[in-house]
Parts: C-alpha cells; sequence; structure tokens
C-alpha cells in the first residue's frame, strides 16, 4: 500500500503544488504533514483488524446490554494500552429496551411463517400475542382515505424507499398513526434500499395521547406480497407475537480519549462516532467503524509524533440508536467549556470510501475549511459541502460548536442499515484507512492551526 | 406497452427486412408471425401476475411436500381452463427429505446464534445435537494439508464465491470430503455473489464408503467471522442441531399440456421448467417463472390462432432441484417418441431480461436455430450460442434429442438462488413478457417450419 501511494503522490504533488500556488496560507503550511498522515494511514490494517476484533468479540451493543459494557471496558483497556491521554468512560444513563422473544405467522391466506424484527421501544404484544385481520396502505395518505378499515386491524405501511429522509417517517411514526386509526398493532416494510428477505429495526415514536401498539418490521418481500394478497382481495389474517419490554435505565458510558494540546490545552476539537448499537448484526458500520477510526486518528498521530497545539478529544458515545443520551450528557458535562470546542467531527455513515466533509459554521470557517480540504485532494476526500454534522454532536450544536460530517459513499448503507447484514465484511481496508487519513489531517489541521477556527458566538453569550 | 412497442417496431422493421434481403429462408418466412407473437408476449401482464399468485399462493414446492402437490392440482385445474390440449400430471416417485428444526450456537469464543439452513439430502444430527470445535479451511486442498486436525471437529469450509460451477463443489463434495478426514459435521460459506446474512441451500452428496455426517450452509458473513476468529488463534465451537430426515419416497408428477400439431402431431418440440423449489423464499426465479413462462407460450399461441405443424409439449417436471426424477421420469415415459423429439427447450435461470438460447445440436440444425434468432433481434433476445440445455431435459438430450436453454441476464441469479430471497418481486413484468416471446417465437418456428430440424441419429440407433 505504501508504495503505491508514494508513486501516486510523486505524480500528484507537482500539479497540487501548482494549483496552491497562487493561493499561500494553510495548505501549504501544512502540505508535508498531511502527506505524511495520509501515507501513514494508507500504510496501516489496523484500523479495520480493530473494528473487526471489536465486533467479532463483543458483538452488537444495545443500549443496556453487557456486550456493551463488556465493549467499552476492551476500548478502554485498549485506549490505555495505546498511551492515549485521559482515557475514562463518563457515565451517561441509557433506556434499556428488551426485544424479547419474537414471531409472526400468516394465518389467512396461507399459513407460514414471517420474518419480523421488532421496532426499538416498541411495546410487546400479550403473551397469547395478537391475531387480527390486515389492512395494507402504501401511504400515511391512504390510511386517511381508509381509515374506517383499520380499527382492530394489523396496520402494514408499504411505503417502497425512496430517500431514508422521507421513508423513514413510517417505522418512527407508523405506530402513532395506525393507533390513531384504531389499528392493534402496526407493522412496516424495512427502510432499506435493496432487501434479501432482510428486515432492518430503528427507533419509533409514541406520542402521549396515543395508545402505545406493538410494532415491528418486516420485510420488502412480504411487504409486498400481503399488498399483492390485498389487492387480489384476499383475506389477510396475522398473528403477531412480541415480548419486548422496556427495564429501568441503565448505566453505560461515553469513552473518551485525548491527545492533549500543546499549546491551548483548553481548546478542543471533538472527534467520533457511536459505541452503542442495534441488536442486530454486529454494528460495524453502525458505528463500530466510525469510532475506531476515530479513536484511530489519535493513536496514529500520536505514533507520528504530531502533537497539535490544541487538544485533539475523541468521543465514542453512548446510546445514539435509542436515546441520544450520550450526546445530551456530553453537553451537559462539558456546557462550561462547549465556547472553547473549535470544531466536532462526527463520521456515523459508515467507514466507506470518504469524499470530503460535510460542514456547518460561518463563511469565514468555511473557506478555511475548504482550504484544508485542498490537501486532501491526493486522495479525492477534499470536498466540502454545506451542511453537516451528527445526531450526537448535534447537541453542542445546538450550543454553537461548529460541527462536521465525514462524507463517504453510501450508496450501499441503506442495504446494510439496522440489519443483520451490518457486519465488518462490508467495510474495506483500504477504504476504511482513507476514512482515518482524511479525519485525521482534518482534525490534526484545525486543532493545530495558528489562528481559530472562526464561529458564531453561541446563542447564550449574544 | 404495445404502444412504445409498436412504434419501436415501426423504426427497426425497415432495418431489419434490409439486412435479411439477400438471404430469404426461415427468418422471411416467419418475421410477421414472429412480431406478432412478439407484439402480444409484450403487451401481457398475465404472466407475473400467474408466477405471483402461484408462490404466494403455495408458497415453496420441495418435493414431497404437499404445497407441491397443491401448486400442481392448482396449474392443471387452470390449464383445462385455458383450453389447452391432453393436460395431465404423470406420475413420477420423488424424494421426500425434510429439513425438520435446525439450530446453530456459537459457544466459544462468544456465545450467539449463528443462522443456519442444512443442505438437501443431509442427515440430522442426534437428538441432543453435536458440540465441537471448529475448524475452518479455504479449500479441499488447505483440508487435505490440515487433515490431520480435522478428526473430531466441525469443518467449515470457507471458499469464497468464483463462479457456481466452482464454488459449489464445497456444497455437493463438502460432506464426503470432511468426513473422510473425520469430521463430525460440516458447514458450508454459502454459495452466492451476494449476501445480506441470507443462508443458501442446495443439494449434496454422500457416497457409499463414507459416514454421513450432518452438512448444512452458514452465511458469508458468519464464514468471513469464523476465518477471522481461527486466523486470530482464537478457539471456537459450535453446536450444531438439525432435525433434517428422509422419508419414504412420496408420490409426485410431471405436469403436461400440450398445444396439438396440425400436420406431425406425433412431432413434438417440448419447452418447460421445474415445478418443484427449495423449502425456502417461494422458488419464484428456481423456477415457478421458467414454469408459467413455458405454459404462457401455449396458452398465447392459442390465443393467437397460431396453432403449428408439430405439437409443442409444455412439461413442468418434478423434482429438479433434489433428484431429477422427473427428468428421468419423462425420458422412460417416452423412451419410444424420443426419435420424435425435434427440440427440448428448459428455462431454469431465472425469466430475467432474456438475451437468446444456448443450443446444443448439429451444425445444420445450429444454422437454422441462429436464422429463426434473427427474428428475435428486435427484442435483443437473439443471440444463439454453442452449448446449453438444462438439467430435466439432459436425460433425453443424452438419447439423442437436441436441446436448448433459454439465456438470460444472471447478474444477480446467484443473490437470490435457493435462498429465502428467491421471490417474485426480484422478477420484471417486462422482463418476463420478453421471455414469453422469445420461448413462444423459437418454439412456434420450430415446430411448424417445413423442414423438420435436423438432429444426429440417436446413438441407439447408429
Amino acid at each position: 500500500m505504501l508504495r503505491y501511494f508514494t508513486a501516486f503522490l510523486l505524480a500528484a504533488l507537482p500539479l497540487s503544488l501548482q494549483a496552491q500556488s497562487s493561493r499561500p496560507g494553510l495548505a501549504d503550511l501544512y502540505r508535508e504533514t498531511a502527506n505524511r498522515i495520509i501515507a501513514a494511514a494508507l500504510d496501516d490494517s489496523a484500523t479495520y483488524d480493530r473494528i473487526a476484533y471489536l465486533t467479532d468479540t463483543f458483538g452488537p451493543r444495545l443500549s443496556g446490554s453487557q456486550n456493551l459494557e463488556d465493549a467499552i471496558d476492551w476500548i478502554l483497556s485498549e485506549m490505555q494500552s495505546d498511551g492515549l491521554d485521559n482515557v475514562r468512560g463518563e457515565p451517561v444513563m441509557v433506556p434499556h429496551w428488551v426485544r424479547g422473544k419474537e414471531s409472526l405467522e400468516m394465518i389467512e391466506p396461507r399459513r407460514t411463517s414471517l420474518k419480523v424484527l421488532g421496532l426499538g421501544g416498541s411495546v410487546g404484544t400479550p403473551e397469547e400475542g395478537i391475531t387480527a385481520p390486515v389492512l395494507v396502505v402504501r401511504s400515511f395518505d391512504e390510511l386517511e382515505e381508509r381509515k374506517d378499515e383499520a380499527a382492530g386491524k394489523i396496520v402494514v405501511f408499504n411505503a417502497p424507499f425512496t430517500s431514508y429522509g422521507q421513508t423513514v417517517q413510517y417505522r418512527g411514526n407508523g405506530a402513532i398513526r395506525a393507533a390513531q386509526a384504531g389499528a392493534v398493532a402496526t407493522l412496516v416494510r424495512s427502510v432499506a434500499s435493496m432487501s434479501l428477505y432482510s428486515p432492518h429495526t430503528g427507533m419509533l415514536r409514541y406520542d402521549e395521547g396515543t395508545p402505545r401498539i406493538p410494532a415491528a418490521a418486516i420485510t420488502v418481500e412480504d411487504a409486498e406480497m400481503l399488498q399483492r394478497m390485498q389487492d387480489r382481495g384476499q383475506s389477510i389474517v396475522l398473528h403477531l407475537s412480541m415480548g419486548a419490554h422496556t427495564l429501568p435505565d441503565a448505566q453505560s458510558r461515553n469513552v473518551i480519549a485525548e491527545l492533549t494540546g500543546t499549546e491551548y490545552p483548553e481548546e478542543v476539537v471533538v472527534i467520533g462516532g457511536h459505541i452503542d448499537s442495534w441488536d442486530v448484526g454486529t454494528g460495524a458500520m453502525d458505528d463500530a467503524g466510525g469510532c475506531v477510526v476515530s479513536w484511530e486518528v489519535i493513536r496514529l498521530l500520536k505514533e507520528l509524533g504530531l502533537r497539535p497545539r490544541r487538544t485533539i478529544r475523541v468521543v465514542l458515545w453512548a446510546n445514539e440508536e435509542n436515546g441520544l443520551r450520550g450526546g445530551l450528557a456530553y453537553r451537559d458535562a462539558y456546557a462550561e467549556s462547549l465556547d472553547d470546542h473549535v470544531l466536532a467531527i462526527e463520521t456515523d455513515g459508515g467507514v466507506f470510501k470518504p469524499d470530503g466533509f460535510g460542514f456547518s459554521g460561518t463563511e469565514e470557517a468555511m473557506a478555511m475549511i475548504r482550504e484544508i480540504g485542498t490537501l486532501l485532494d491526493p486522495i479525492q476526500a477534499g470536498t466540502i459541502t454545506r451542511g453537516g454534522g451528527g445526531a450526537d454532536i448535534g447537541p453542542i450544536m445546538r450550543e454553537g460548536v461548529p460541527g462536521m460530517g465525514l462524507s463517504v459513499d453510501d450508496t450501499k448503507y441503506f442495504w446494510y442499515h439496522h440489519s443483520e447484514a451490518d457486519t465488518v465484511d462490508k467495510l474495506d481496508p483500504h477504504e476504511v484507512n482513507l476514512c482515518v487519513a482524511a479525519m485525521a489531517v482534518m482534525a490534526y489541521v484545525v486543532a493545530d492551526m495558528p489562528e481559530r477556527l472562526p464561529r458564531r458566538k453561541a446563542p447564550a453569550t449574544n
């Protein structure tokens, strides 16, 4: 890998220098260092191996599970071995939802088992399950039109995938809308852009005034089959059984490690992902990859002897998937120092081939970030787009911290997302290393550059 | 669809006529009829709907199952309603393998359930299951090198997919090779070109002198995980439980219907697929699609009033998947008339976008088939390649009957093959209709053309 990359740099550098020659500044100041970071990142396979070890050894890491705590213990211990600074687990109370046993049987028109995967936060069914006729709808609008038919039924939302943002509303709000129409349970077509009979879970919402009905995902295949059966005028009866329940909140931790700054240690660039996952697959993409890549950034910089002026703080948040308690706890714990949070970068879109970052900040800051981005042109990861962040850094971004998210090739993201297929084999070691390179260059330069990244004054101090 | 196609023909025909003008013969004789057949086939959505109804209503159709017999009853009744000739079920005794309950637990290094899908024909485990350490190998060669380590273990074959023909040897012969090395069971990485944690079944072989050990497929994901664990030096222990067993042979049927020839009714063009399937998914691609497309060919020709000089016989064979008893029974039942079998065409590669046919016959016959193929140029389905047939027509091809297989875009075939993902949503109604068009033109012209398709004399009569 290194040999290939060196040859590549020799070819790419003159052009790059030429393009930049009339524009001295951050890029020129950091080009040599950036190239050194990139070369070292690409010469390393430890990152992929660590993602594999973490996910193989501890499995999925749902908030409240022993798996999650065991994984956190191991990470803290490894971070200590890596010699990182101020390694610590900071307490967070997290929701403790337990899936329990689940089954879905078709009674009519044909007796068979269908695959089912309860939605996070769902209540269970009574012990004897729920047997009910089915109403299939393609949209909330169709449910509204047919709401007189929904009472006492299991409402199936069969909304084809368009974009995640659009389609996920059925997973998020389906239980409320179905219950408002009088349904006794709801099944949601998995929010997935490809299916091999694979159900995808994720969080649902309930609201105060509406009965909480059990809600689960079914496969794209079965949603379409139920639709065809209904369209033929066949009567459909299903039997749903779910043991889902919620236990009292459990103790978990945000995992933190630092590379302490040499000149302004109190000024912080936060980078990270979330260490919890859903309870299917092993959460390799969502988001063990983002965690280990962020962790690797400071391990690698330390190994290279590159200690920046400001502190780089890795945070592996707890409970992104079903509560966001880690991000909220971080905001509260560091409320006094958020003004000194120079930048927060989250990677939670899978550590596939990176193409750059999305940035949310002032125009002046954007210009600087774009210039830093050019340092990633040799690996085609320098495109900076407007808007970007992440769920876990949302709470501190709302307090005025500039936010950024790593952008990657997400073509297949929703093939795997929240399903049994989220496993490390979907990642590519070279692409993972490219993510390390991109994150390390961006974090290092922002943490080290002479001028602090400009930002709006926090609303509270305005 | 019809409007689009008519416009398309108007544009395509002059060019097509021009190319053929210096070469009168079969193509000129049948162009008008072929275009009529194509237009009618593409104007029809009944074929897709029938595949959907068949697979939704009867589900998977493993040999020996009630599902298969119910499906056959329905098809026979529908064929009668369609007014086809000589509709009948011809008795075939088929193997009756039953999957039973299955589970696979990892005991070390991490307690978790792994997905498992027994291979067809496998014996079961003792009731208490088999708990054993694991040896992972990537090939038979590696097993040979490490055979001293295999005794008493569960051997996992982790051979990456290259081509079906290459990779399927581990599913077919893995149980024999592992048992020869002293293994107590074997697990085979699914033969699949893409995986979303989806196991793929299929037939295995045992041989006489070797102990019959239980054999099952695991997912690509888990095969790779077990490999990584072994490569790290971790000890792996699995617990496999399989209730698989084989009952006495069961009665099933080859389904037959005809469009009787007007001049040479005793001369026959056979077309068909297999009506049995594996017991996962609903066997829509493998091979309900091939069955319904073949059936539709004669229904459509009849509707168009196109009754050829020779008979077109649709055969939906029983038991392609785990015994080939249907193909063998057909050969035996029609031994006396095989000399009058002009051609046999099988479609068993999924009814995806067709590009032509593979043909096995004499050079003289190939030239005629290629000329007929040009009639399918308007739908880009006229490419005739050498070699082709199908498992079910293999027995009569070996008796001298020229054989042919429909060629389709098989890019995704091994994503779905023998898995829960083999469902009708993977097919496209327009592509299904293109298959009907291609099959109907080829079958009609060969059945109707003045000269009988030439063939080698059957070996027995030489």
